[in-house]
This record gives structure tokens, sequence and C-alpha cells, in this order.
């Protein structure tokens, strides 16, 4: 047994819920598409074929497609036999999938940067440093978890909108995700409300799907009854993922969390953001440089292949929507909890200053 | 020809879309269940049919609702050749398919006051009422259209909730969309942003569909865009109908108008909502005494028909949503449109004196 199937075995027991692993000497992929009515694992046979599943986000998820990075470039290592030309070009093929996934680019160039030597033995470098990154984003999961579960009082009822859990990350709980299951091992009374997530239903398709996998009690809404929810006392806490964060604490995010932010602060409910240190955008001073990508009208026209206005309807789809750092409570990384003035807090987190309230 | 065929006659030709109408010596229904996908149109044969019509929600708002009852009362005098009892009997049964809908009981209570002597001489007395009723319903339409439109701007967007519209009142265009029609008729060159209101898509489905038949220029959003729509300088008014209005101007509409209140308010939108003066609720002082009807759980996991989430989710269901009076810039009425403080001018104008803005 390769390695790399010791820690995917030692993953599995660990009741993580696995976008992609290693096993019985193949890679396998879990279509996320098909969630939650049917779990279809795919064997994947070569980088061409896992780079067409990232594309198509049947495995999707700023972790979990870095995990891809690791995995593709192992697997290219596997098949060439540790052929360098094949590697390189293996993750040349992986960053062009998601030109804009800063994680993947970095995951490949760091499985690209441990060449060295030839054959098993730079077969064993590279399946060393992708174990490397495995266990690295798992640890962040656990880190990013333990300080926003102290967040979480025993009683309470968090509120999430769209995916941002297990299979977006290692199987652990991703970003906003592993906050809930971290308070929820830790015995704490906990309900999750989930936002279905219109249009595409991620919270109500996969977030639902890990809540149930995981036994953590839960209800789904309809993304226009939060302002109900926290005005009739049902909310205590918010816990959203992040797209991307910008310099001054802005938030970008599936769309309707701007509504979500704006009703909390109105109830004065707490409104988290989880995400990574190393997503924190640096080089975009505030929220309102960010270009939000439009999608296509036929997205919000149709739910699952089902028509839902008239034909020939036009609708608008923004993909996600800005949330102004004055409705931000905190935001949840795998270095502790950044609160207000995020202009300066974010940046000593960088610099490793503390300035963290946790 | 009928004096009630004249009628309908008529209004066909003012480009109404109909809920409801005497045509070719029978009573006709279009099933509203079945929009936009095709428009079936049912003949109804006796009040017993259209009872069942009402609480299937075939036919649905309480403007509709109150025509229902006027041709109820008018196709029993017809089929009993002027019975009184009959008549009778066809009112008590109308009265119990929506206990709740004021509009149903005062109009039946109407029909059942012009009862007067027998057979074809109490059949006329029966059909001058409900015409009296039909042309009273389209001028209240009329009314609240002209004070709306005053509001709205030439080259403005108004986004609009749910389905306040043409074929929930007597085809002109109900509350809110009487206002957009008018402004549209005006030569103002405006657009509509439809939210499409989950769970149930009434503004995917009836609202795009009327607003298409009006020819008047529309987008379809999600619920959660409003908040991205306003912050990007989309969305200039906002115009929704209401279930209720209580004494103090709070509003109950359906679910997700609160959401799109505070985000109006956020963003120094204009928020309206159009109502009937009659159904101000002076018997309820304020919002909060509002008890909020809770429908099922499965109306959220299934979109007409196709399950959205794991099986055994459990969702919650609150048909509509409170949204505060000082969140609302004016209530616009057949009387004119009120403004703040509302627990003084709502009563004024419901005792015709003049506080009206317009």
């Amino acid at each position: 047994m390769r390695l790399m199937e010791e820690v995917v075995q030692s993953f599995k027991e660990k009741n993580l819920a696995l976008p992609i692993w290693y096993e019985n000497a193949s890679l396998k992929v879990l279509d996320q598409l098909k969630l939650p009515f049917s779990e279809e694992v795919y064997t994947v046979s070569d980088v061409e074929q896992l780079g067409e599943m990232i594309r198509s986000m049947m495995i999707r998820g700023s972790g979990a497609i870095g995990i891809c990075g690791a995995y593709g470039v192992f697997l290219a290592a596997l098949n060439s036999k540790g052929n360098v030309d094949a590697i390189k070009e293996a993750g040349a093929l992986l960053k062009s999938t998601r030109p804009t996934a800063v994680n993947l680019m970095k995951t490949v160039d760091e499985m690209l940067s441990a060449i060295e030597g030839s054959g098993e033995e730079l077969i064993e470098k590279i399946e060393t440093k992708a174990v490397e990154i495995l266990k690295r984003q798992l640890e962040f999961e656990y880190q990013l978890g333990e300080y926003g579960a102290a967040l979480i009082e025993d009683g309470e009822t968090i509120m999430t909108h769209c995916h941002s859990g297990a299979l977006g990350g290692s199987g652990y709980g991703g970003r906003a995700l592993s906050v809930i299951r971290r308070a929820h091992e830790q015995g704490k009374n906990i309900h999750v409300y989930t936002c279905e997530t219109r249009p595409y239903l991620q919270g109500a398709r996969i977030t639902a799907y890990e809540l149930k996998k995981f036994g953590i009690p839960h209800t789904l809404i309809t993304d226009n009854m939060s302002g109900f929810c926290m005005s009739t006392g049902r909310i205590q806490k918010i816990v959203v993922g992040s797209d991307r964060v910008s310099a001054n604490g802005d938030l970008a995010n599936k769309v309707g969390t701007y509504m979500h932010a704006l009703a909390a602060k109105e109830h004065n409910i707490p409104f988290y953001t989880a995400t990574s240190s190393h997503t924190i955008d640096f080089n975009t001073k505030s929220g309102d440089l960010i270009e939000v990508e439009m999608r296509d009208s036929s997205e919000v026209t149709q739910i699952k292949g089902v028509q839902i206005a008239p034909e020939g309807t036009h609708a608008l789809y923004p993909s996600f929507d800005i949330t102004p750092n004055r409705l931000i409570t905190g935001i949840i990384t795998e270095k502790g909890v950044i609160s207000a003035p995020y202009e300066t807090n974010l940046k000593k987190v960088v610099e490793n200053i503390s300035v963290l309230s946790n």
C-alpha cells in the first residue's frame, strides 16, 4: 500500500466527506453535481479527465480545487512513471482549468517545486508533497473550526448561506461548516438554518447533505426567509464562507449574502465569514473594486432543467455580491478571529503580529 | 346577448387579463396553476365547481376572489332560474371556500342584498349588481394605478415581489401592477425587475407572464439578488402588494418583502405598497399582532414536483413576513398615496378627510 493510500485510509476513519481521494491504486472523485440524490464516484484515469471534472464543477470549492492540483500532479507522476516533462505538462493543464483559482495555481506550483530526480524516486517526492498539502488543508480546517466554534454558545441556532463545507475543502468542514461541525463536536446543542441559495441551490443540495451526514440538526429555508427568522428570534449567529475578502475586510460571497448581513445588522445578530488567511486579497483595496461575474440567464429561469418562467424571459444572474466590512462582526481564519479595523488587523495577521480576539 | 356578456366583451377590448369571465352563456376560469406554460380555460357548470377552483388556488388574489363571489352568485341565479333559496345556499358555499378572505365575504353579502323578486326579474337584479361590482373593481385598479403612476419617473426601473397583478384583480393590473401598467401607458420608459418569489415562484410564473402580456420590459431575478441590484443602482422604486396593512401602517406581505424593504432603506430607494383602502385592518394595531401562517415543509423542499434537498430534510415556510411602517415610503390606495404618520393618516383616508400626498 502506497503512503497516499494509508493517508486516505486515516482520513476516512475521521468521518471526512472527501471530494477526491486515492484508493485501490486509483484516483476517485465524488460527483457533486448529482448530490444529494445519488453519490456517484468516478475513477479518474488521467489528468485530462480530472481537468474536465474541475471545469464541469463536478468538484468545486477553493480548498478542494487546490487538493485537485496536488492529486492531479501525483496522478501524472504515477501515469508517466516519473517523467518530468509529462508532470510539468499536467501541471500546466490543471492550472488552465480554472484560471482565477489562486489556490489551484499555488498548489500546482508547490507540487512542481517538489520535482527532483526521476522514476520512482521522483514519484515518492511528489507523493510526499501531495500528502503534506492534504494534511495541511485538513489542519487548516481543524484550526479554523476551533477558533470559530469558540464564538458559538450552547443552544444557539446558526444560519449559513450557500455551501462552504467539507466537499469544498479536505472533507472536515471546509470553512463555514468547520466552525459549525467543531461546535457540534464540542457537545454544544446547536441547530443550523441552511438557506437554499438560489439559483444553484447549493444550500439545499450540498450543505443540507453534509449536515445530515455529520448528524447536525438543521432546517432548510428559502433565502428570502432569513429576515423573518431573525426578526422572530430564531437565529443567534450567522457564519458564511467567502469567495474573496478585500484588504479592508469587504466580503465577496454568493449572491444573497449582503441581504442576510443587512438583516443581521438590523437585529444585532453577529455576522461572521470563515476564510483562509491566504486568500485575503491585499491587492484589492475594497469590495467595490471587485468585478462581479455575471452568469447565464438560463441558470435562473430553469431549476434542475425545469423551466420556471415564461419562454423568452430574461434574467439577471450576478454570481456574488459585496458585503461591506461594517456589517461583518469578525473574519474567522485558521490564525484566529479578526475584528475591525480590518484594514490594519488583516495585515497584521499576515505579518503574524498577534491582534486576534481569540 | 346578456348584459354581462356585453360587459365582458368591453373588458376584453381593454386588453385585460381576466381571471374569470362570462362568455357564450357560460362562466370561464383561467387555470392560474398552469401558468405560464399553458393557458387552460375551464367552463364552470355550477357553484360547487367554482368553490373547488377557489380552494385549489386555480384562481387567487383578493380582488379576483371577490369577483368570484359576484360571478358565483350570478351563476347560481341563472342555474336555479332565479330561486332565492338556491342563491342563498350558493352564497354560503362560496363564503366557506376561503373563510379569511374578507373581500369575498363582503362581495357575497352585497350580492345577496340585491335579492328582490323571483325568476328572470331576480336574475336581472343579481346581474346588475354583479356588473356593478366588476366595474367598481376595475375602476379601483384604474384609480390606484393613476395615483401610483404619478410616483414613477420616466426611465426608472421598478422592482416588485410576488404577484400583485391583473389576475389577482379584475384584469387591469390588480394592485402593484396597476401602478406599473399605468406608468407604462403614460409613455414612461420603465423597466421592471420581478423577484421570482420562492417557494411558490409567483413572480417568475405569473408576474412575468403579465408583464410579457402587457408588453412591459422586464427582468427576472432571484429574491436574494435585490440587494445587489439596489447597491449597483439598477433599481429606483419598489412597489409590492399587501396581504394586510395594520392600523399603524405595518405591512404583511409575501415572505421576502421585509428583506427588500431593509435593503431599500439602506439605499434610500422609495418603497411602496399598493393596497385597497377597504382592506386596511383597523382592528389590528400593529404588525407584530398578525399571526404568520406556517405552510407545509414540502412546498420548500420541492419545486414543481422536483425534490431539491436530501430526503427527510425539514424546511420552514412562513407564508409572509412583516415590514414595519418606518421602512414604507407610502401606501398607494385608490383614494391616493398615504404617507406617515400612518396611524393618523390611514384613519383619515377612511374618514374621507383629505390628507393624501397626491
